[in-house]
């Protein structure tokens, strides 16, 4: 199992163009990627500016097969006009206990 | 629906005590509260004392019985001797979109 939390901030006056790609991109995830078993975009309540993304992959190849899909490559392409990529802050996670229903 | 982002570290030398409180609060949550839909504790693959949970409940409802029940102040008590206090960082996140399967 592959746990990522990936956090960044949107681009001040992107947030309507931020959260139509951030839709997009976790549709073709869920379309695409059996892989995938969790994957949830969020805001912050305090700060709608800031982003946390959720990432629980099956395994390793499931997490390299989802760097790999032309839609992460598009939403890459996000880092500089929607997002800002001086805030992206990834950590690798490993799961101790827990479950998801 | 309720998503928690936790953040804390274990205290050193607390280690197996700390994860032995997290496996028996997680099997707590999972056994007795039915809107509790996903709870998991991490550590950070670069700092195994930097624990992370991600809690989603399926209303407000559910995140206030939550936090009322005997095992959430059982672990809540742990906070000094096993979990640094002033550690803690607790995020209340907004779905924007995504899944869990």
């Amino acid at each position: 199992m592959q746990t990522i939390l990936a956090q960044f901030k949107i681009n001040p006056g992107k947030e309507a163009e931020a959260e139509e790609a951030m839709k997009k991109m976790a549709a073709s995830v869920e379309a695409s990627e059996a892989g995938a078993l969790i994957y949830i975009f969020h805001r912050d309540r305090r700060d709608a500016a800031q982003i946390t993304v959720f990432e629980v992959y099956a395994d390793d190849a499931a997490f390299a097969a989802h760097t790999a899909t032309e839609h992460t490559g598009q939403f890459r392409s996000y880092f500089g006009t929607l997002f800002d990529p001086a805030s992206v802050k990834i950590d690798r996670l490993e799961r101790i206990a827990g479950f998801s229903r």
